[in-house]
Order: structure tokens, then sequence, then C-alpha cells
């Protein structure tokens, strides 16, 4: 698909997945558009851990409260490490989104649909705190964010945003 | 191009541009690109002003120090406001970086060549802070990122990166 096409066709999808499974292959490229995100001097913070396996995948989801991707045939969990560039300079947030938005475009651009899940398991109940022990990720890694990865069942939505010119100008704070 | 391409084309390119500007249209969609990425509750924190007078290009890119971007022919300066999308939750870092990740992509796709400035323009001595007073920037924002967006004069090179087996998994860490 077109760069252009996955961008402006790209939208938060928290409805229904079809019950079928996607391959191996397809969950792979998306992944590996993820790690290809820069990354603040190449410190590779971001990793990710993909759930396939429809036990554990139904034992994850069971954890999350109110419940998410319940019909979700595969997600993924991005790991963060929160480690310096240089100095006290941390960029693990922009480098995890980063890699985010590559794996959104991606997951579009392979004809399926998908959300980012942060703030939810992120709050004070540490739901991917729970997650990431499930899965044995190591205390230096934070476990931010899951991305839900299947066919849609329904058709998905359009959030409407702000006209360009509120938000983007040419050489001057609101010029133009 | 396809996005895949873009991907794994993309790369942070810091050498010489060529003396050519960049077309008003391309630029536009550089931005659109970004305003379209997605933003913690739809808040869209990202703003953006981009920069091609050559007079006004000249003055900011004498404000930076150690010098950066000297021969772009123009720049998108990458502005937030740090609101917050949910009782104390604020997204605003997510929300710029899936934005200049966007940009990162469509500036590739469109034949050029860029690289994301962040840490050297929000250290210390504040020099983002310099530029949006310049550009008539309320304080409610902050100029966090500066993208240089032109084509390439010399030939630009891939950062080596770990390899997908130290970064990614199936079904649990480490695992496969």
């Amino acid at each position: 698909m077109d760069l252009f096409e996955a961008i402006e066709k790209r939208s938060s999808y928290r409805l229904e997945y079809k019950d079928s499974a996607v391959p191996r292959e397809d969950l792979s490229k998306i992944m590996q558009a993820g790690l290809d995100a820069p990354s603040g001097c190449n410190k590779q913070t971001t990793s990710l851990i993909c759930v396939d396996d429809k036990e554990l995948l139904k034992e994850l989801l069971g954890m999350i409260d109110p419940p998410i991707c319940q019909t979700a045939p595969a997600i993924i969990c991005v790991l963060t490490q929160r480690i310096c560039a240089y100095r006290d300079k941390c960029f693990a947030v922009q480098d995890y989104s980063a890699a985010i938005e590559n794996m959104l475009l991606a997951i579009k651009a392979l004809g399926y649909e998908s959300c980012w899940y942060e703030g939810h398991i992120t709050d004070d109940d540490n739901i991917g705190g729970k997650l990431a022990k499930r899965l044995g990720v190591p205390d230096d890694y934070d476990l931010v964010c899951l991305l839900p990865v299947g066919v849609a069942k329904c058709e998905p939505s359009h959030t409407s945003k702000k006209p360009f010119t509120d938000r983007a100008w040419f050489n001057g704070f609101m010029n133009e």
C-alpha cells in the first residue's frame, strides 16, 4: 500500500475482530516495521512481544479490566527500557511512539486494524506490569502499550480532526 | 512509494542539502501526514510551523549553536501543547513522536531527506524556546523538534541495528 494511503486510512479500531488467525509472516513484518523506526542516539530502547497463542492470549486478555481487545487473534506488547541516550536525556517515549506509529501503518497496509492502547494499561492499577510478569519480562523493561492485530468484523470509522490551518502554518505562528 | 519501502529506506541524514527549493505542495503534504497521526484521546496536541522563507530561515538557523541543518531549504518546527488527555495523563510526547515519524516517512517517500533533531534544541540552552519566540509562538506551546527537508547532496547512510531476535519475540520474553 502507498505510504500516504496508509497514513490517511489508519484509524483507531475498538470494535470486534473476525475469528481468523494472522499469519506469522505478517506479524513479523509488522514487528520489523516497528524495529525499523528511529531511536534517540540509536539506543533501540523498544522491544516487542507478539502473543498469538490462543491459550496465553485468553489468559492475558482476562487480566485486563475493563476488558479491551477481547476478540483480537493477536496482540503486540510494546516494551521500553528507560535508558539515557546521553547525559540525563531519555528518549524512550519518543522511541516507542515512533515504533508504534510504524506498526499501526504496517497493520493497516496489510489489511488489518488496530488501536494504540496505552493509558488503560499504564494507569495506577498497573495492568501492563501484570502482563509483563506473566510474559517473563525483566524489571528493567516496562510494558507500555498493547496493539491488537486482526481483521475487522465491523466498519472502521474515522475521528474528525481540526482543519490544517488550525494546526500548521508557514513562517510564523498562525501565519497564512 | 510503498509503505514498507519508505520505512526501510528512511534514515537520519545529517549532511549537506542541494540548493533547490521544496515546493509548497510537498511541504503541505508532509505536514498533513504529521497531522494525520493519532493522538491520545484525539487531543491533537501537535502543531507545525514550516519555515521556507530564505531570510527567516537563515536568521533562525543562525541561532543554533553548534549549527545543524545549515543548508536545508526548509525546516519544519514541531510544537506541542502539554495538555492532559484525561485526569493527570498527558500523551503530548507520544502524540508529537507519532506525527514526526509520519513526516519522516512522507519526506522519504517524496524524495527528500531529514533527521529528527530534538535533544539539541531542547537542551538547557533552550534553543527551541528562542526559535519559538522569533516565530511568535505563545508560551503554552513548546518547540521540541526540528525536521530539515531537502534533497540530499551526499549519499544517505544507514545506521546498523540489532537483529530482529534480539528485540522481538513470540509468546514470551526472549522466546523463539
